[in-house]
């Protein structure tokens, strides 16, 4: 027995404090898992050999009882893998897999009668994903998350592309610093934001991205937010390491769960190759699969709208010059209108003739509805009712000329951020669309969140965006938000949720933002912002410098957008969204119908996708097959430096010849000085051609590539 | 000109320093209005020419702008009267009249653009009433409230009846003290209430009851609460001053207004006789018309209901014996009943056959609904969806039973205090009821609140108590609220808002509250909670000393009620309420049919009322005439003490003869020892009649006055 006693003892007792371990399927990540001397759970992700997260403590504090943070022993590990393959409803490719190798780990306090926590860790070969669950258990019902520890202890003074952490927005302009040069709470495009909870000097949001001395690229985010705060991250400046900050509620808790439930899960995408960071699909397949039997009405598309025009001063979202409205005792027929009013029937006759004469599915207006007069910045709660409209917008008469040809309007719902005014009356506003012929809408939620002390990322509004999706969805109803909680993924779930904004967008290059957006804003997008989903970037500026139409703020206002014209066109590439609009205005396309050109024919949905070049902040080449057809769409874009995209076709359907064409930078574009000139070639390209096109300073390429008719192969050169 | 301008500068300046006064109608009331030196509003009320409030200051202070407090001058002061009458769609009384002197003043503040601030009085015979309003101005549109210091300064140690300060609750049991006595922070009683806020030592709630050492009756509340947070009263024990203190939201704000804007009405009812406080109909005058123009589908009425049994735990609200209910996740049909449900189709049909056997209007059903096994104190959103019924009530089969024999089954929303979750919920839930034949729901509001951070008596609940008033009017649904905000005549405005509860009622009387209500609990209500409006007691438990239904709990539940059979009776008259319920079990009523009768007979709507005793904490007799009637009800109560009460009959037709109909406490009854004991004895008597009745300590008698009829002449003997 004597030799026995020992080995049982390590059995029975091994397990309580041996490391775990998993590989990734392909054998080079690696994930331990272990418990400190106090049963402090802790993690540790290396690539092969080399560390990637150093050891790092897991936790959860509760309010008013035990929590989850020490005096564990590991009760079970249990392994498993999966490889599967899925197509989602629309994508940047039509098929994903998801393979990796799963360790769930179950711990028990031995103090406690309850006690029992369980954190499941998923191993992908481009990364990790981990989240915490709570099972039923005596003692755990009904609790309150007072604050969650998760540590990513780095391994260096990374080069990292951050935005300050904050409760309310994401609309902050990237800084490009080390880890330990993060300072939050000094910025000058801060002043363009007008609702904003900066936590302090030592926060910043995700998705995060970083590159290492070594050339390893990392990205850390959250994967299916769903009846959680935000993930923000506190930063230790001298230990690189950072660690989980929770978006509270008015009354300082953080989440209220009930058991048996969850977390998050919390993500570490990496990968040597800045294009893999780009590729990885983890997020997505760490969010649940829809549940939606019918999904045949939700239908990418791209759209225009009365929007641009308001942002450069030419409209205006209200019909009267009046400030003070109390919404439900305004006679708008007795109010004088100001005569630039953006959303008249008019108008919108002019925006549906034009997206019917270019193909285009949809019209968004905003501006449609009462209540604009004074919305902004009051704080109110009765600012809008979402079924008045205004006195020179007929909604029945444009319902009929929308219909007559075959172009569908886009509702508008701007909450102005008083949600529980958008809550009691959404039922009724979208039995209005629908009664309307309306079967998309944009909402947004500028300014402090009502009911008050709650934030834009915090949990209650986390459920508010779901709430949304889901009645959304009930009533067939396809949806794109702004100013919302950055995405995680949640349109594998909620397929209606076509894209967010949810980060600074093309709309700061109009007027009234002084900063605007500098030239490598585009190229860092997609490693931040984009990892969590489709944002509605609005790009397809053509009309780079524009009038300006309020004269009297000369000098204080912009008229230029931070881009070359050329790069407006290849955003539509680069910036994944199902939902894209074609931003500017009408009468500014029409002076350039060749290039409008490429938006009008570019695809919004994929089968699949090729990232060819890529590096945060500095440059980004993608190219797209669109979906059921044999075209693919190219864009390149770069930063405030100059560059020759070295584009390979190697993708293209052997042994056909297709007709490339290339809307470039003209050779003295440049995104300052000669930001609208361009040049629009043609060409014959195969699979062995290898596109060499220079990109001027903040400037891009845009080409579309379709077989090549008998006439083309006449009428083209092939590309040299 | 030297004499001149003296006279012009008089004349000039004259207005801006020089106190304004009014008088009541018959001229015994004083208000005088004047400025500091440093320009503070301050007011002053007298009675004849002593004063009953001394000077006291006004003013509103501002958040991040100047407020309105001081360095006013007086740019106009308007006085008007008016004397008119009117008819309550229902009420106490079938015409009143609203007769005051109006003084109006409109301040300036020097310094300020705006800075205008007009202060209206209303003064009537029987008290103040006055308001701040905010006009339309420079620099005053929208606008937050920080702090309203409104003082009433009075003028010795009253005895005081108050409750503690609180901006959650209302279910305290009364304190009787001398200003200088009030201790708010301790009490034994507030272990049976779920949630408080209480403000602290020295602050009370309103209505506040006071008398002086000289008799003279004094009481403080406001009327019109609308879109404001309620007013509580701090104490200065030294000085006897009281001033305002409102209920501030999560952020710390107490009102987000928009100009032109008005506060409540701060009211002030005096009178050296406590029939005339309660007589008063100054809160009801000062509140708005209606503006609904058709009313034919409110209805005064009593009921019956599910709902003591569960108090007394006979049966449970809810359905099976669970905790942790996910309430979209939930099967209810593989949950196992746990066999005392009390909404349980059959239970509710007999509910319904001894409702349609004696006449009652309606059955409420309380825990008809999924939810309840975890409902209570878990700050749980999603709760309740107020569609969905359990497995063991049959909605539709009920609707046709409840329908067959001319009865209303009344809807029960408890809304758990979430009342995001109730306002999504709401529109749906009202088109539920009208579905199924229900014209009538009972709200609740047990909890904290959700917005969490906000509280019953904050400004946002405030305006969605109004909300749901306009909401269920639209559906022409007649609405019974419990756990509010307590009211202020704005049952005037919302005829169909027929009463709340928001004060401690008989249902504390049941077995889970160890103190109960002590027998003067009755005689105090009607000068504190009722200034503002009906209550929903729920009287008439006729079974005062009910079984242990929870035996696992015997020694630490009570089963009695604090009070005799008789006074109980009595109630229905003394505790005014166009909606009454017949709170015990029908088969407690079965055995007391013949006490049961005056429950049966007696009205919810009146023609007039006659206070003939009255004195706060003490007694109280009053005399109703039955709507459109020659029939009168009779309630007089006592405290802990025994009288007699002394009632006469001037009021009756002249030159008739009636059956008055006694339901007396018995010779030997006392609310502790023999609650039980009671007699009922008919008489014939006249106007010309003076009845005696002996009250017993914590006991009551009620008395039915029919005309007489031929038979009931030879019948029953003349009263002696």
């Amino acid at each position: 027995m004597k030799q026995v006693l020992p080995i049982l003892v390590v059995l029975l007792f091994g397990l309580n404090a041996a490391a775990q371990n998993i590989q990734s399927p392909n054998g080079k990540l690696s994930l331990s898992f272990g418990l400190t001397g106090d049963g402090e759970p802790t993690y540790q992700l290396s690539l092969v050999s080399k560390p990637i997260v150093r050891q790092s403590r897991l936790g959860i504090e509760l309010k008013d009882q035990a929590g989850f943070s020490k005096g564990f022993s590991i009760v079970k590990a249990d392994t498993s893998q999966k490889d599967e393959t899925w197509e989602p409803v629309w994508g940047e490719v039509k098929q994903i897999r998801n393979h990796y190798r799963e360790l769930t780990v179950t711990l028990q306090q031995a103090a406690s009668k309850g006690g029992r926590l369980i954190i499941r860790f998923r191993l992908f070969d481009d990364g990790l994903g981990f989240r915490y669950e709570f099972p039923e258990q005596e003692g755990l019902k009904y609790f309150v998350v007072s604050d969650e520890m998760t540590e990513f202890n780095l391994t260096g003074d990374h080069k990292t592309f951050w935005i300050p952490g904050d409760y309310d927005t994401n609309e902050y302009a990237y800084f490009t610093t080390k880890l330990s040069e993060i300072e939050a709470t000094k910025g000058e495009a801060f002043k363009d934001i007008a609702v904003k909870t900066i936590i302090g000097a030592n926060a910043v949001q995700t998705p995060l991205m970083m590159k290492t001395a070594d050339g390893l690229y990392i990205n850390i985010h959250e994967a299916a937010l769903v009846n959680y705060p935000a993930m923000n991250l506190a930063v230790n400046k001298q230990t690189f390491g950072l660690v989980s900050h929770l978006v509270p509620d008015p009354v300082g808790n953080k989440a209220y769960l009930q058991a048996p439930d969850k977390t998050p899960w919390r993500t570490i995408v990496v990968s040597d190759k800045a294009a893999e960071i780009l590729a990885s699909k983890l997020i997505l397949n760490l969010n649940e699969p829809t549940r939606l039997q019918d999904t045949s009405w939700i239908k990418p598309q791209k759209y225009v709208g009365i929007w641009w025009g308001m942002h450069i001063g030419k409209y205006t979202w209200n019909y009267a010059d009046v400030a003070n409205i109390k919404l439900a005792e305004t006679d708008w027929t007795k109010l004088k209108p100001n005569g630039r009013h953006g959303a008249t029937t008019e108008n919108t006759k002019r925006y549906i003739d034009f997206s019917a004469k270019h193909g285009f599915a949809g019209v968004l207006v905003e501006g449609w509805n009462v209540g604009w007069e004074d919305w902004f910045g009051k704080w109110k709660e009765e600012v809008f009712d979402f079924v008045t409209p205004y006195p020179d917008f007929n909604v029945t008469e444009l319902q009929a000329y929308a219909a007559a040809r075959g172009v569908k309007l886009i509702m508008h719902h701007e909450t102005s951020s008083s949600v529980t005014n958008y809550e009691r009356r959404m039922d009724e506003a979208y039995s209005f669309m629908k009664r309307h012929g309306y079967d998309s809408v944009k909402t947004g939620y500028v300014g402090k969140i009502i009911p008050r002390g709650e934030h834009h990322d915090g949990q209650w509004m986390v459920n508010h965006y779901v709430r949304v999706a889901e009645q959304t969805a009930r009533h067939k109803i396809m949806l794109d938000v702004h100013e919302p909680v950055r995405p995680t993924g949640l349109h594998r779930t909620y397929p209606n949720w076509l894209a967010s904004e949810a980060a600074r967008g093309n709309e700061f290059n109009s007027g009234w933002s002084p900063a605007g957006n500098p030239p490598e804003h585009e190229t860092i997008l997609p490693f931040t912002r984009l990892m969590g989903g489709p944002m509605d970037f609005t790009p397809g500026i053509l009309q780079i410098k524009f009038d300006d139409y309020q004269p009297e703020r000369k000098g204080q206002l912009r008229t230029t957008v931070h881009s070359t014209l050329a790069k407006q066109l290849a955003l539509y590439v680069t910036m994944y969204s199902p939902l894209q609009m074609a931003a500017d205005l009408p009468e500014h396309y029409e002076r350039f119908l060749d290039a409008f050109q490429f938006i009008k024919d570019v695809a919004v949905d994929w089968d699949d996708t090729q990232i060819l070049e890529a590096e945060p902040g500095d440059y980004l080449t993608i190219a797209r097959k669109a979906k059921n057809k044999d075209e693919w769409y190219l864009g390149a874009i770069t930063d405030e430096q100059s560059r020759t995209a070295d584009i390979a076709l190697a993708y293209l359907t052997p042994q056909r010849w297709y007709v490339a064409t290339l809307y470039t930078d003209a050779p003295t574009a440049h995104w300052q000085d000669n930001p609208m000139a361009y040049q629009i070639q043609n060409f014959l390209v195969n699979d062995q051609t290898r596109l060499k096109i220079l990109l001027a300073n903040g400037g891009g390429a845009a080409v579309s590539l379709k077989p090549a008719s008998a006439e083309d192969m006449k009428k083209y050169k092939r590309y040299q």
